[in-house]
């Protein structure tokens, strides 16, 4: 799905992370020394024996650009946002580090995750103390918006614990039957988990940027949008992604048993695809490649892959409808629009 | 040290719990049902299969009880602490969880821990949840004062999460020589591990109550004070408790090698005992009931413990004197002054 906007997306990514990274730096650089250590290494500005320079890849900042083109979106200067954006880098930081200890990921950014490089002790502690940074570098932010944005920041952190306890939980919902895991449902988990965030980081960047909540609360929602999209497409490369891009095995989610999105929209169709997936599925044996590639089949047939496709372009859509809602300014508006397309640029 | 103030205190610590109730109970059922129900067993509301009313002890609520009395002590009335004691008794019971998890302690209150009862996991997780949930409960606090009370917070969260790091990293120093941990090095642990929330109650209450910040600086480093005071007699338990008083084995924190105030204030000394005690500590071997013993001895002969008797009433006194530096209402006074004694009205 190429827009053809990668050239104009990298300069707007590179600009938004020069412009917040020595507040960035300056908010590590208050952590105590060990917890600050394992920031810069989560941050990939280090290596596990504390040497800068070594730390593998950076993230790309999307959170930190939409915070950025969200301030500039409603005609304020970038620099407005920083705050926000920092606020937002840190929760994601923050976010990573203890997710992948309840998921059990030993590897993040093709290195180890952090509890499997400190420890899971350590690594418990360093996400409590960026957490608490996050929040408070926003608190701490100068001007008459900082109470309404610290609040907005509050709530997505309630509402990105709320996903990530629905994902945990899903694991327990039988495949099929009485109390089985909904497209909707899963829906409402993958707006708060992965959503949420992505929301808050435009959002932050308006109410920073003094615009009027019904404008803030518009572009909320077209990030929340763009976090399904890109939270399906995910799924879908979880399953048919090429390995040596995802660094995940072919059809990984699927022997992992993942309740993702495709498995769970193929599973609420009613044909004999659907039915053999789900026996396939509540069987306990552990699945070999052999079943894995016939599960992946089934869900195909049964729709699931073309329902996830259907689903991501029905919510990147609105992300973008959404920019289209209120009035913007247009040059970061279309890089809004840009980054979003962006983000899906994936082979899906 | 008796004080004789104890049923005065009783009064106040349960006048301070029915005030705060019903907001704590509301704050908490805005938690995922999952993580709501990892709260209520670590606020003793509930046991582990989440039926109410049999969690066992709940908490005294100190420090709800320091911010209702820190909002009095200025002349408001107690109920505009209520956000700030809901949000330090949040603050408590997340990092008591995550705590927990990183010190490897099973039992919490008589009870197992909440990652012994739900798993580490979701230990993590709930305990994200109440982090988030108590400083989004303070955010939204109405009135004049919530960012000043938010700043307070997020420099107290910052605080807490050092004085873990630092506690965590005395492991790796060594007992003596170049790099052992010093008295000065503990204390400021000490005030930031558990003063800085013992300070930052009182200081909110007063911060709510409309308080000029030099009033809220001075009622906050009593608080720290008595932190520090109330952390070295935890101390002088963890050696000379009486097991069936702190549910711990005889000489306990020995045992552990833990690098608490008595053994780094005998090692300090230049005497005998002291070169002794640093010996027995250097060697690789366990320490069975009699090293135990030995060590005990020795700490005390090297004047550990009554040096640790001298820091906890220095810090108490300095706390106390605290309460008189500026102007109060009396009764508020008197309750904080006695409610700062009762808390070290231990055997030691």
């Amino acid at each position: 799905m190429p827009y053809g906007h990668g050239v104009a997306v990298g300069g707007v990514l590179k600009r938004s992370r020069e412009l917040v990274r020595p507040a960035l730096v300056e908010a590590v650089g208050r952590l105590h020394p060990w917890t600050g250590e394992m920031a810069a290494y989560a941050l990939g500005w280090s290596d596990a024996s504390g040497t800068p320079g070594r730390g593998g890849s950076e993230g790309k900042g999307v959170r930190q650009a939409l915070a950025v083109l969200g301030a500039e979106a409603v005609g304020a200067d970038g620099g407005v946002a920083v705050a926000g954006a920092v606020a937002v880098e840190l929760v994601h930081t923050f976010s990573l580090m203890h997710d992948d200890i309840m998921d059990g990921d030993g590897l993040r950014r093709q290195r180890p995750a952090v509890w499997k490089a400190y420890g899971t002790g350590p690594a418990v502690l360093a996400g409590d103390a960026i957490h608490a940074l996050a929040v408070q570098c926003l608190a701490e932010a100068p001007g008459p918006f900082t109470g309404d944005a610290v609040r907005r920041l509050c709530g997505t952190l309630n509402a990105l614990v709320s996903g990530q306890a629905e994902d945990l939980r899903f694991e327990r919902h039988p495949w099929s039957g009485t109390g089985a895991v909904g497209p909707d449902q899963y829906r409402s988990m993958a707006e708060d988990k992965t959503g949420a965030l992505l929301g808050c980081a435009i959002a932050l960047g308006a109410t920073l940027g003094g615009a009027p909540s019904a404008t803030v609360a518009v572009l909320e929602r077209a990030g929340r949008q763009l976090g399904v999209a890109f939270q399906v497409v995910d799924d879908l490369l979880g399953i048919w992604g090429d390995p040596a891009v995802t660094g995940k095995p072919v059809h990984g989610d699927l022997r992992l048993r993942k309740k993702t999105y495709p498995v769970l929209a193929a599973l609420a169709g009613t044909g004999a695809a659907a039915r053999e997936l789900a026996v396939l599925l509540d069987s306990p044996e552990p699945f070999d490649s052999a079943t894995a590639t016939r599960a992946a089949a089934l869900v195909e047939e049964a729709g699931g892959r073309a329902a996830t496709r259907e689903e991501a372009r029905r919510h990147l859509d609105a992300a973008r409808h959404g920019l289209r809602e209120v009035p913007l300014a247009p040059g970061a508006a279309a890089d809004l629009d840009a980054l979003f397309a962006y983000l899906l640029d994936r082979s899906w």
